[in-house]
């Protein structure tokens, strides 16, 4: 099996720009990563756009579907802002692709102390070879279905639709 | 869903004592953890017993065994070390719970930079709700069956049996 | 010999702010550090307020000018931005005190991995015991005179006032 | 001026080997450290041995101080294990160089969380500047005078000699 990770930006790959005193994107953590928690699975890194989701327009996501759509790995992992990680599930999964793939991202930077991105990338990397085809988010711990997960905003976490629309 | 840690020690937990200056157990870093990575799953954490696991004995793996067995929770992650998790999982494997059951540690503990800690943890977290009942084992982005994995101790890495059986 | 740290903020204290994804100030972080390198040196921390130096204006710093004064102690560190530390240098150094007083900041946050913060801190809080009175600043690994520094904004570094100016 | 940082190893610099799950000696962290902390003080890095302070001998301090002899640099940071550093303060102490050298270590190695060797490199590089000729130990935020020192073992702290034999 292998894994292709598509990287799109967000809190996870956020950088410390020290001579300007702010958080941006330089380059990506992701090999990094992989090398320090010594991933012996075959991956493919693509960096499709670093970007803030709250910047992500239609075209942003439509090239994201384009490299789910074109990408000759069946099992692929998005790394995401959170803010609009949701949206961007949607387009997926409308696409109705045959692959399994699972989008996650960081409430805090990797480059940050506290920093919940490693634990995500690992919950991902587990879900996407063991779940069915479909779209998912993994955030807090769980493996969400991308038509029935919201952020709460204020709090920082993901949970299903349901839990949160209570009587409708 | 309910999921318990059942907590072995392990290189996962190991903790650096400035007075002896050794590397040994205080406590276990789980707590820290799954605040840090803010899991909203329902996780119930036990301190089985806090070892290196070149120091298990029977007795050692018989405790973990009766922990799964007397549990509520369907769902199990174990942290343990890697040296002997195989011959672990292979007694869990064996007794045939109808539970699902992953296995996971780090070769770097927690608290040492570089460490694979937070992300074999998610691995093994993803990889519990999604996988049917069995024994597994989560390391080095993977998840290998009971039954089908070795340490390659002088690379530090899982593998499928197979793999490193050629002709068998 | 006791040592007060009069803390103003700065990229040192600067944190993560999860919820709104941006960096700013919720508390100093002084206390954590100090107990982490086991100072056992007497220490009064004062939090004199918590901003980016950038936005000090003449009331600000005439509020650590007054701090300073009005200190029991002889010795005093304090933690600032770097963008203006130079000016509130001059403002200090120009009221002349019977005091010994080292500035210092951080070029990257404590919080952030790669920081600085712990060891310039380390640097100013040897340098405040060991100087004569006047005013200081603690940057780059080396100790200059209020009225002899300034910082090279583009390469993120504070250089002898007389080596940029060559020719004067 | 120019400063020489004579590396001796001790728990500043030991490393997790992952395969072994011991800590040991590889190579020093001090050129990564300089630059993290964008040292812009010229320095000279030696590497004179890399061991643990309770294997010195005898013949290992004179390495260290035919080192500090040799030297063009009148300034000199030795970086050393704790258990033993008060002897090899004294050896060099009692040669009375015409150097000004401040020796410096961690109870926590770099690598671990929270370790206190930042701050102590800081703290030693700051004296080493304003010190008079001397031989000198930078440790918990102070500088003590190499005849005025002890460790104190189950504290994990220094402290002043007389101060721990009140009475004599």
């Amino acid at each position: 099996m292998k894994l292709r990770i598509i990287i799109t930006g967000g809190t996870f790959d956020k950088h410390y720009d020290e001579i300007r005193g702010t958080l941006g994107f330089k380059d990506t953590h992701l090999p990094e990563i992989l090398t320090a928690v010594r991933c012996t699975l075959p991956v493919e890194l693509e960096i499709n756009q670093l970007i803030d989701s709250l910047e992500m327009r239609s075209s942003n996501r439509e090239r994201i579907l384009a490299s789910c759509r074109a990408a000759a790995e069946e099992h692929i992992v998005i790394t995401h802002g959170t803010d609009t990680m949701v949206e961007t599930a949607r387009v997926l999964g409308e696409a109705g692709l045959k692959k399994t793939i699972v989008l996650t991202g960081a409430m805090v930077p990797y480059a940050v102390n506290g920093s919940d991105a490693m634990f995500n990338l690992g919950c991902s990397i587990a879900a996407v070879q063991v779940l069915d085809h479909g779209v998912y988010i993994a955030m807090n711990g769980r493996v969400f279905d991308w038509d029935n997960v919201v952020k709460i905003r204020e709090k920082g976490i993901f949970e299903e639709r349901q839990s949160t629309h209570n009587g409708d």
